[in-house]
């Protein structure tokens, strides 16, 4: 197709096309004579991925190329290559380590993933950013005197664990590997979002179904 | 107790604690003599809540001072106190309603709601902000060529009721009224980053299980 219809399709307008085009956000057209490229499906998918990191997510272009980076490393295998990817996604600043919260709450993060059985996330806790943001959020509840017993940790745990199936088993739907590294990219900016609001709706029925609207 | 004493018990400086004063986010001490006031545990409470408002949440002073509005009017039933305490919270914008994609999305939200059979949420449609994110989420899915099927948008539902009754059962066990409303705004706004935390960590979890390191 052309930049005419690639824009349409992707419902992005060819001055944005030519702009990540340039910025290298997304590869170039094949050269069909000096004027003009085409462009293919790939391309396609490739715009709606940026769009989605830089118009819903809220990316620097910076970043954008960071992920991209990461997305399109075929040496990498599959659960590096997504963390990878995911990693480079903004995160939590490391935690003060000297604070007494974050101290314990390292703790009960560490004893919450035996708990759990997670022994490959327990062997990620050095680098990954979301244990790290786990320990921040646990310290600040228990700084805030949200004195929550561990078994709580473990039922939402539990319950973000089937969710991790959802997104996995979906992501597999897709046809090839560049498809399903995009899908798991855009589920971690597009879920979120989605599961956020569906939680704060179920409060919401939940509270009516026991309190009422009085 | 006095100031200081609040001050090292809340962990917020004395000039923040005064500066919350003058703006009306916490209310006065019992004042003992022309220069001393006393301070109790309600304080102490809501000085936690500010706290986590202003400094975990990131919310403006003028938010915080609506949230809090919502929550000390007794007059409001708790449904309504507490939804309007969390509806203070910035949402996002109205979606587009001439958008193609907002509209497919409203319908597709009705049904799911109808689906789920939460017959309350469905009551508050017109004006829920949960419910608007809903709309915008679904729809940023569906214009990025996200095609997945009502299922599994019920799958997620279905967890994330879940969790609201973990969320509400926890809030019941706080002794009193207010500090049962604190809870459910502190929760609004700490438990979600960290079941966030907790799903990155279950999904690195689940791709290791399936993928390996490879």
């Amino acid at each position: 197709m052309r930049l005419a219809e690639l824009s349409e399709r992707s419902g992005v307008s060819t001055a944005t096309i030519k702009y990540y085009l340039r910025e290298g956000l997304v590869p170039p057209g094949r050269q069909v004579n000096a004027r003009t490229a085409e462009y293919d499906d790939e391309h396609l998918r490739r715009l709606r991925l940026v769009r989605a990191m830089i118009q819903v997510g809220g990316l620097p272009v910076a970043t954008v190329r960071d992920v991209l980076g990461h997305v399109d490393d075929e040496s990498l295998g599959r659960t590096i290559r997504l963390g990878a990817a995911l990693w480079a996604l903004p995160q939590v600043p490391e935690p003060d380590a000297e604070d007494e919260y974050v101290r314990a709450a390292h703790l009960e993060a560490d004893e919450l993933l035996g708990t759990l059985g997670w022994s490959n996330a327990r062997l990620l806790t050095t680098i990954s950013p979301a244990y790290r943001s786990l320990v921040v959020a646990v310290a600040a509840l228990r700084r805030l005197g949200y004195d929550w017993n561990a078994e709580l940790l473990v039922s939402y745990a539990r319950l973000m664990h089937r969710a991790a199936v959802l997104d996995l088993d979906f992501v597999e739907t897709r046809e090839s590997e560049p498809e399903r590294i995009e899908a798991a990219v855009l589920g971690a900016i597009l879920v979120e979002p989605m599961m956020q609001a569906l939680h704060r709706l179920a409060q919401e029925e939940e509270s009516a179904r026991r309190y009422g609207f009085e």
